[in-house]
């Protein structure tokens, strides 16, 4: 790997003239944005690491099929490292704007893999609408697994701000967008879409009635507990009502999987989903809304998140991926 | 190393209360800025890692000395790490607002250690004004060097705006901050103190007098030959009136030696260094101004930066960190 002929490739591949807010972007020592005045910036950054957030080898998106048995494409790697922070930016009613790209190779990485891997970060900033518009390279020791970060910047709604985990009440109704589930297995883990524009819709039909939302990414049980924690407050999830995927039968097993990267929101108990699914349909967008439980008072007692399942009561506020 | 345990401290150590700009920092989905109006945003993002930008391992704080034999504590490793991406924002004459960071750890890497440094991001952090208002922790396989990586944001100087590269103009004078050489020998590289006063300043001194403006991070002989090319021209630096460190004698040594961090600018040849050398003083800023060179015209045979030296001209625009 060459860093200094990656850096070129970068700084020409990247045109700033068709982005509304980037002045500049790669190859000086800062990328420089335009912000508009009274809109809040929101900033997030999240790793995705070889052997662990996609299985190893990365591999050439012109090598030989079967590609699945072999390891994980440049494309798919570079969709899910800026798809992740995106989705950060969805989970506060964000829109993205630009994103930061670095990545770590080991010592005698492919010079054609590194290339290729900079041009789909190229492609899929601009197909989230979310252009990487800076990054550094660096070179780790031999046998070492890629280290990639995306730093993404984006705008808050408007007129109903960033959504916060902290803003739950009392007798919320508990909403998830689309389905959960088997990602990793399925490999959807690698495909998901960002829920930015429902993100964004569900701000503005519901505004002020959207108390608190976040994605769900280590799973749906440690995910809803850590909103609920945030607001003082404790969920309750009915088992039947969680929207599973087709290829997962047990809702205790779909809140442990985490990778769903849907949105996790509470409203106001008297709101209605009806003009949010009505923005969705007039923008041809087909993510179900689906009322899964309910924000109730927490005392010491009370776990986070419980699910009530075939009768009994679990605490599945540590059900997800565990961090340790 | 628990990912969710030191998740709580950072949201614990970080209070947003007292900070300007940031609405919400660690533990939410994105930190949040209230960006000023008509503020220019800058971004950029490095890397800090182990055995490449650091000698490991890393040591705490609390170990017996001599500390130097043993490898780099948390202390200078979180400093260095932050102060490399502040030298970024000084680099264009910005301010920095705030940072995150990542921090991917090897497998059974010390909890204290983990801790630590996450303490010592937040106070140095502070330290430069830039706090950490958020990040993402990572494990990597049991032997893997650590990889840092800083995100840094900044405000623009409202009034002259952000100072590129690629200003520079033919007949420029070519300007150097501090002194440079020896960083990695001497430790300065783990000491440095970003230019962010001292960018400011120039920036108010000079307006739009100040040209271009960069740091030195890979060398002075690599780095000026970037701002000359971005510029389309050549600079030409007399080796006799580099400002050396105490502790360095060869003059070409010290365009090759890098992490000097020290800000490389051209003004316009009429302009004086005299009211920004007051504006120093009066801020009781000791940095020395030294003009060590001047921006010409280039041809295809021009190499992008000439040193003259002991009567001969060397093309120096390699001269530096080789990143390969």
């Amino acid at each position: 790997m060459n860093e200094e002929s990656l850096l070129k490739r970068i700084a020409s591949l990247m045109s700033t003239r068709d982005e509304t807010f980037v002045k500049v972007g790669p190859g000086d020592d800062c990328a420089v944005f335009d912000w508009p005045a009274g809109a809040k910036l929101l900033a997030t950054v999240d790793h995705l690491v070889e052997g662990r957030h996609f299985e190893g080898p990365i591999i050439s998106l012109t090598s030989l099929p079967p590609l699945s048995a072999l390891g994980t494409t440049t494309s798919a790697i570079a969709r899910k490292a800026i798809a992740r922070s995106v989705s950060d930016i969805a989970a506060m009613a964000g829109t993205p704007v630009a994103c930061l790209a670095t990545a770590a190779f080991p010592a005698a990485f492919p010079q054609a893999l590194a290339e290729e891997l900079v041009d789909q970060f190229q492609i899929w900033g601009r197909h989230f609408n979310c252009p990487t518009v800076g990054g550094d390279l660096t070179s780790l020791a031999a046998g070492s697994a890629c280290v990639f970060t995306v730093t993404a910047l984006g705008i808050a709604h408007p007129s109903r701000g960033p959504v916060l985990r902290s803003g739950a009440r009392r007798g919320d109704l508990v909403v998830v967008t689309g389905q959960v589930g088997g990602s990793l297995n399925s490999g959807r883990h690698l495909t998901f879409e960002p829920r930015i524009r429902e993100g964004s819709l569900l701000a503005e039909s519901l505004g002020s009635a959207l108390h608190a939302m976040m994605d769900i990414s280590d799973g749906l049980g440690l995910d809803a507990a850590r909103l609920a924690r945030a607001s003082n407050l404790a969920i309750e999830i009915d088992s039947s009502a969680i929207p599973l995927h087709a290829d997962i039968a047990d809702p205790v097993q779909a809140c442990r999987d985490g990778e769903d990267y849907e949105l996790l929101f509470t409203i106001d108990r008297h709101a209605s989903l009806d003009q949010a699914r009505e923005l969705f349909a007039a923008a041809s967008i087909s993510t179900p809304l689906t009322i899964i439980g309910r924000v109730i008072g927490a005392t010491s007692e009370t776990p986070h998140c419980a699910l009530n399942h075939a009768g009994n009561r679990l605490d599945i506020s540590n059900l997800g991926w565990q961090h340790t």
